[in-house]
């Protein structure tokens, strides 16, 4: 076999570390001395249970920021694998096999070689250069970005533009960059009723019969349009339970679970509205506990997302396309300080599966990107 | 304390022995034996776990039987009890206290008394009087009257009239007797969708979503107008279940228990099939598991009815109303072989509940009546 390119010995050497959340095995000691080796000032910031570090380079003006997560999900049953999980080897397709080599080692190998590559060639460039970097973004996520962002927050440090390494490809290595993430509102419905027995109806009150209708109506609302970069809000209750097991007993609550995917057509405070309207006009006696995992957020045509398509452009010679869709990630977040955030990784077909595997050239395509990017921005 | 009356002293008896379903501790011993000594053939019937049994006295002509059990429900936990559960003691408010007090022990021991003196004052009584006890009433009852009705059917038992010895009265004894019970039909109701994430509603179907509006229509159909003798028939949906536990994850099924409690009015088959034709109008993939647990019986006035009524008026100087409210009990075994079937037994105000209890005098009473009743039917 050939020798591996510098960003597929980092990946393989990262893959190698077995850092399921929030575990992190070295791995950010290992990218913490390659940054320090050019110049960044590196800083641990191990929160609770949780391993993040926060590294700059560069004086006044515009901070660029890759940021990304060290943690990998669990493997599932290993001997399902047809290579270890943590081998990280390159197969005879090309492929590079083991659990984070989509999802996301193989993108924070690409992004230290593109920068080390990029301070080489422009050991004077303009603004900075940063990373943050956490060991728990496949977990609770509380005690990594968003803890390390209220930090930065707190020093009112400057950050315009963000590259999250999440794998936004779909098919193709660029062929989508995340420009924004749907909004994720919770809910837990507590609708009460009158515990009785089924013979006896009349004195009870069966908050399944209450609920049925109002619940019919929630799932049937149309809560928006979307806009051009969202899809529409969505709706969905993933659980529902009342019901003592006895068959002859008539329940006296009913749960349900909801969440809201939502647009930023819709507002927090317009979606627990409309929720309680609704369950008002039914007479539903009902209490809501809410829960925000978070805001959507936006990054509209400007200088990253501009960076970014031109960048994909030189190097693959696609025309990349903006989306909103899929669940939450670490840019809702990083967005909260006013920054442009922009998921730029490989092709995401395989990631939190067993035999999680990307094309070796992709990395070396990615790492080209970036390091274009970087040109565009800082050069 | 004055000595007890022998009724009062039998049901003592009973209720000192602990048995609870399925067990019978020597309660249908000591009555067999009572019975046999006023001229009855006794005959066991122990089935499977469950001890039954059947005794008969008399030739030619009606029958009139007795029916009850000899089971009790667990008393729940012992020191919420003011008195031991099987101490039997009657206080000094003249309540006769323990387990099975109301339901039904007094009833056995009144209907023992109650016989033991009618065929000694009519010796060549018409017809015959005969008991059907069981051991399992309050549990499963598969092994108890309805196995022995079996085996009556199968041997073609004349069967004219039966009195259930269930806790009938409401407020005082012989306000309320029951003259038929409704039938029973549970349903286990299982609607399919599609399984997925939360975040790509549209790559799953929701079974919450598309139950809630037929489940709704379910909940406000009106089945029946009931008649002179039934409520309308009600549906009541009992056990709700969907969900993963996970709050992203949009499940692949949704289970709904419910049960009908139905007049004779409605049938089985067209509860069925109407049941069936409000889901499939929703387009629903489902399957539904049926459970008949009782048809509907009914007493009309008759023979039984005007006889048990008239002992009530001279006994207590009440009227007393036919009712077919409740939950379901062993008369609708003994109803399908084309007997008249009424259930005359102590207030129920406490079955089933710690301290049990029912006014002795009561039992004393009630003995009357279904002396007063034997005098009427077949002296």
């Amino acid at each position: 076999m050939s020798a591996l390119s510098p960003t597929l010995e980092l990946a393989c050497d990262l893959i190698r570390r077995p850092s399921v959340t929030p575990v992190d095995e070295g791995c950010q000691a290992l990218m913490m001395q390659r940054l320090s080796e050019v110049g960044f000032t590196v800083e641990p910031m191990r929160i609770e249970d949780v391993d993040n570090f926060w590294a700059i380079r560069g004086g006044e003006g515009p901070v660029l920021c890759f940021a990304g997560h060290t943690d990998v999900v669990p493997t599932g049953p290993v001997v399902s694998w047809a290579h270890g999980p943590f081998d990280a080897k390159v197969d005879d397709q090309g492929m590079l096999r083991g659990r984070g080599a989509a999802d996301m080692k193989g993108s924070l190998a690409a992004m230290v070689v593109a920068v080390e590559r990029f301070v080489v060639a422009y050991p004077q460039h303009k603004g900075a250069i940063a990373f943050l970097i956490t060991s728990d973004e496949e977990g609770p996520a509380v005690h990594g970005t968003r803890a390390v962002i209220e930090r930065l927050a707190a020093r009112q440090q400057r950050l315009d533009w963000c590259i999250v390494g999440e794998p936004s490809s779909t098919t193709l290595l660029g062929d989508v960059v995340k420009n924004g993430r749907r909004g994720s509102l919770g809910g837990t419905l507590v609708i009460k009723g009158v515990q009785g027995h089924v013979a006896y109806p009349h004195l009870a009150k069966n908050p399944i019969h209450l609920a049925a209708p109002a619940l019919a109506e929630l799932a049937a609302e149309h809560w928006d349009d979307g806009n051009d970069f969202f899809p529409p809000t969505s709706f969905q209750i993933s659980n529902l339970n009342a019901g003592t097991g006895a068959t002859n007993v008539v329940p006296g609550t009913l749960t349900a679970l909801f969440n809201f995917r939502f647009s930023t057509e819709s507002t927090v405070e317009q979606l627990q509205a409309r929720t309680r309207a609704i369950l008002d006009r039914h007479g539903l006696n009902y209490d809501v506990d809410w829960s925000l995992s978070g805001l959507p957020f936006l990054t509209e045509p400007g200088d990253l997302l501009d960076a970014v398509a031109g960048a994909i452009a030189d190097v693959t010679g696609r025309t990349t396309t903006p989306s909103t869709s899929g669940g939450t990630s670490d840019g809702r977040f990083i967005a909260t300080l006013g920054t442009q955030v922009v998921e730029l990784g490989p092709v995401n077909a395989t990631i939190h599966q067993v035999d999680e595997h990307v094309l070796a050239s992709d990395l070396d395509l990615l790492t080209d990107v970036y390091y274009q990017t970087l040109v565009n921005l800082l050069a």
